[in-house]
């Protein structure tokens, strides 16, 4: 027996809008919604979002199993795994939008439009002279497959970019930094600081206190990965503070953040709701169908994961 | 005698630092600041920002006339011009000063951002699911040495852009259209509409009841062109009939905007003090000096301007 048919299971995302990008990619594909799986046996392959707790080993002829987003912090820490091949989205929708949320962010504080905006409130016409973009310095933290495009772009739009990273990246316009002392260099070198690191076990609480303080009085702190980068008590002590001047942040320790939170409580912090970018099944299912390809033909996926080393 | 002085006017920019720009390429260059000129027959090079009345006509030998910004509107519709040759700035600076403003510009209202900036006001995190880039549909009104770039980068991102001009334009990733059934095509099918147009006879006051009325109901105005492109009353009018949905207004009939203006009591109204696009002497003092030198050797300057064309 052939364990062709495919699983689906996701608290969030839309299995009908899934099922029929993926049939159009992969015609004859057996899509199936957890719970109505059938027989279980006949299961090859999972396209999956935090599944319930010993989901994967319910299937005795897995081979593969792709995370329903870019993001694998919540499927490699699990230790339910099975020995099978792992992949996640890569979705080009998925990159253009991490893209525009970044570039608008950076922008907006790099053409003061902050300031313009309360000025506005306050009817007020309040001129600041513009700087030249190249004088405007810009950290990207984080230069996979969010970050890298996102720091390519800026670079491209004209500012100073600098990107830190695991390891050494070649990206055009982009001075690549690694290592822990490369990270204090880059904090404390750019006004403007990104963060759009994958959640690992390195990463997690990464921006804390210590890190706050090496960057510049009033710097602008934009996160757009994962709330758990940050300790987000050290950020509102330091939004409080004023060495942080101004924040834009997508991603919380508790999500929606509570009414009564106090980052509701600054007028200098943007709170956007996780939204900087999610998948887009008609543009992610051509490399989930690929994957599928590859794995029937006894290849590597696309895009695999490897959990030991978290990404 | 060599009439190779240049002569700089201007109520705005910086005297020192165009001097200083200037000097960098074309070391030794004799640059005097009105009103000291000197003999003003030892005057070949006019650097200038609306100057006075006569101004042109005081300097037998004047040969060219470099225009103090990329928008020559302000200078080609003078009754008082020599015949000599004209040229305008080009500031590759200027340039991506204008683009980053139009990305933020389009980027704030395709990624909702004006919502959750009202949202953080209210402490509210109110969801609002993203649309890929692809399906928001963006219309760039001039596709000249601003507007191309501009659109081009739009493009880039993900964008679906359609740029209007007066002829054809061939810019990656951007459909071009013209002629006055194209602007209503362009007005009626796009979301975001952003001018960019320089200011001519044709354009003053283009952009009336009537278009604002064959824009799609809650469109998303941008104008970071000239005021005088918009009917302003038109404009309010169309905000108040929440025709216009938002806008982002760089540009006005009066600058500063009164105290007083209707324009301010619009929570939908982004207000910005003219500072989309400036010069930076540094940057833009390369092609004043090439044109110099070409003038020089007898040849057409860069960036020529046709008066009777008015661009």
């Amino acid at each position: 027996m052939t364990a062709d048919a495919l699983v689906f299971y996701s608290p969030v995302d839309d299995a009908v809008a899934w099922r029929e990008a993926l049939t159009a990619e992969l015609p004859g594909i057996d899509f199936r919604v957890d719970p109505d799986v059938g027989n279980p046996d006949e299961i090859g392959y999972a396209l999956a979002w935090m599944p319930p707790k010993g989901f994967f080993s319910r299937f005795p002829n897995l081979k593969l199993v792709t995370n329903l987003g870019a993001g694998v912090d919540a499927l490699v820490r699990r230790d339910d795994l099975v020995p099978v091949k792992f992949s996640r989205l890569s979705d080009p929708g998925m990159v253009a939008m991490m893209t525009s949320y970044v570039v608008f962010a950076v922008t907006r504080y790099a053409r003061d439009m902050h300031i313009f905006e309360r000025a506005t409130r306050r009817g007020e016409w309040e001129y600041v002279h513009p700087r030249p973009l190249s004088d405007i310095h810009v950290a990207v933290l984080g230069l996979g497959e969010l970050g890298g495009p996102a720091a390519r772009t800026l670079a491209s739009m004209g500012f100073s970019v600098t990107g830190w990273s695991r390891s050494v990246k070649n990206i055009e316009g982009v001075t690549s930094v690694t290592g822990e002392d490369g990270l204090e260099r880059v904090l404390a070198d750019n006004e403007i600081i990104v963060s759009l690191l994958p959640l690992t076990v390195q990463s997690r609480g990464l921006l804390g206190a210590r890190e706050f303080g090496l960057m510049p009085r009033g710097v602008k702190f934009i996160n757009a990965s994962r709330g758990a980068i940050v300790d987000e008590a050290a950020m509102i002590e330091a939004l409080r503070s004023g060495h942080i001047g101004e924040a834009t942040l997508d991603a919380f320790e508790i999500e929606p953040l509570p009414p009564d939170h106090a980052l509701w409580s600054f007028e200098n912090v943007l709170i956007t709701p996780h939204m900087a970018s999610i998948t887009v099944p008609k543009l992610a299912a051509r490399d989930v169908a690929e994957s599928i390809r590859r794995v029937r033909q006894g290849l590597p996926p696309l895009h695999e994961v490897d959990p030991a080393h978290g990404y």
